[in-house]
């Protein structure tokens, strides 16, 4: 079954009374009289992450997706919990101290906090992070309108590339395996947007499980279709090269997930002003579609102008 | 490696700059500014609970284990997060009705709602729950005055009891049987009590890893002693019968976790106003002992006033 249906069927009643929730179909919890935002998430190996040979470079990924969720909604993250089941190998004294100084390095890149969790023994190695912020007001999912345009923050693709050669399904040199890799392992959020989000963007979401998928959740409760043109998704230069070297398609590699990159819409006339924002905040920030009326069907565009099909959309959680 | 250790050694700089993760000393976060209190536990098959052979019942002993939490520092809980990990068996069609069923009737129980969490896939089942509550303060741990009464609410050893029946290491009649592995799956929290307990506690934990541990654990960072009276330990009657037939010694049962009590401490001259909350509440509340300054040794006293020795003194978070 879809979670998405799993949730609809037997658990959002559990959650009608209550506004916060937010119909369990945002990736938060919002209690806007309290103004607090909270995101909880686990990670198994295998599965959200590759396996635990890099155990100082997997909490990064980790916590980085965990506090995405909270960046891609205006809110500063403020503190985190971390719950660890594992058993000696995998928490040895080696392993704790390369993950509790690759945390001190987070916590000083994203200004957050420890702030409790626990350790439980297992042999099958997880963690769940709870990320908490503070905020008056959030950007919500399914609020997007009519003729809106789509952006996206980043690159995306590259994290993907990197699990790709992580997995040896792909060879390059060792140059080229470094960044594409450090790319799965430290994915760019960008905490310095959260802040300005607010002021522009209708509705957003992270790219956690691919571009198409999360764009099809944005919008999944809403009579409106998009428009994506491929040509326009931001990829990097080496990424760019390496897909001409080893002749893959872009329509590929744009929506496999992990990129935990902002995705958004907003306003037409919200463009000079995100332009502006990318500009004084140096992150890249890329029109890549738009908003239209449900009588339309969603589509993707190629450079030629014509529409292509992308069979995956990322990756989607089943039972 | 023990997990207090393990907290101090590699993770107790992570949080230090912050008053409300309290040294990650106690259970709770408390931003006492924000008046919110949350509280993160991981649940693994085996580990904390027996197995999965019944759902509807494993939810709601976690749940509780989880909101225990809060309740013990005078905290009601408002709101939950489930993330579930587990496979297509483990979270077939039948199962989620029942835990979703569960869960509703935990909802009306204890005035809880479900806010989020996810579900990922793994063939290891495993729960993290995070609980939140709202308070202007709490009980915290690590504050006992000397001369302190030490208390605890409710009968302690039937939720073991439960499990040695489960595990088939007890044979009992099919009524006994159900009696203990009800206390297991669904212990009594003292959700009356959260309100009260400001009112009069100076320092609290609730009794998930063993009375003594968990004594130990209040006590830890505190130039203090305990005294506990054997005699004094509340139990069922029909533990008292049990342990009587199958001659098992008191001292082996009351020590040994999952009772989610609250053990608290209180100045001598709020004696009467407890017994009154006792009787007002309907809640067994019973005095077992007392707090000595450092200078004497913890001691455990039987019924002839002779020290004893326990030497489970309850479950121990290892690596």
């Amino acid at each position: 079954m879809h979670e998405f249906n799993l949730i609809k069927k037997f658990f959002l009643k559990l959650s009608n009374k209550n506004k916060s929730s937010l119909n369990l179909n945002d990736d938060v919890f919002f209690d806007k009289k309290k103004g607090i935002v909270v995101s909880v998430d686990t990670y198994n190996e295998g599965n959200h992450f590759y396996n635990f040979n890099y155990p100082d470079l997997v909490i990064k990924k980790i916590l980085r997706s965990s506090i995405s969720d909270l960046i891609c909604k205006g809110v500063e993250p403020k503190f985190y919990f971390i719950s660890a089941s594992g058993n000696k190998k995998t928490f040895s004294i080696n392993n704790l101290l390369k993950i509790s100084k690759s945390l001190k390095k987070e916590q000083k890149k994203y200004g957050i906090i420890l702030c409790g969790g626990d350790t439980t023994f297992s042999n099958k190695l997880a963690f769940s992070i709870t990320s908490i912020g503070y905020a008056k007001n959030i950007v919500f999912r399914n609020n997007s309108n009519l003729d809106d345009d789509i952006y996206v923050t980043g690159k995306l693709g590259d994290s993907y590339m990197g699990l790709q050669i992580l997995k040896n399904k792909i060879k390059v040199k060792k140059k080229i395996r470094n960044y594409f890799v450090s790319k799965y392992y430290k994915p760019d959020i960008q905490i310095g947007l959260s802040k300005k989000l607010l002021s522009f963007a209708n509705s957003s979401i992270d790219i956690s499980d691919g571009l198409i998928a999360d764009l099809e959740k944005m919008l999944n409760l809403q009579n409106l279709s998009y428009q994506l043109f491929i040509d326009k998704i931001p990829i990097s230069k080496l990424l760019k090269k390496l897909i001409k070297n080893k002749k893959i398609k872009k329509s590929k590699l744009i929506s496999n997930g992990d990129d935990y990159q902002v995705l958004f819409t907003a306003d037409k006339e919200k463009s000079r002003i995100i332009l502006k924002t990318s500009k004084i905040l140096g992150i890249k920030i890329t029109k890549i579609g738009k908003i239209n009326s449900n009588k339309k069907k969603s589509t993707i565009i190629d450079k030629k102008g014509k529409q292509i099909l992308i069979k995956n959309k990322g990756y989607i959680h089943k039972f």
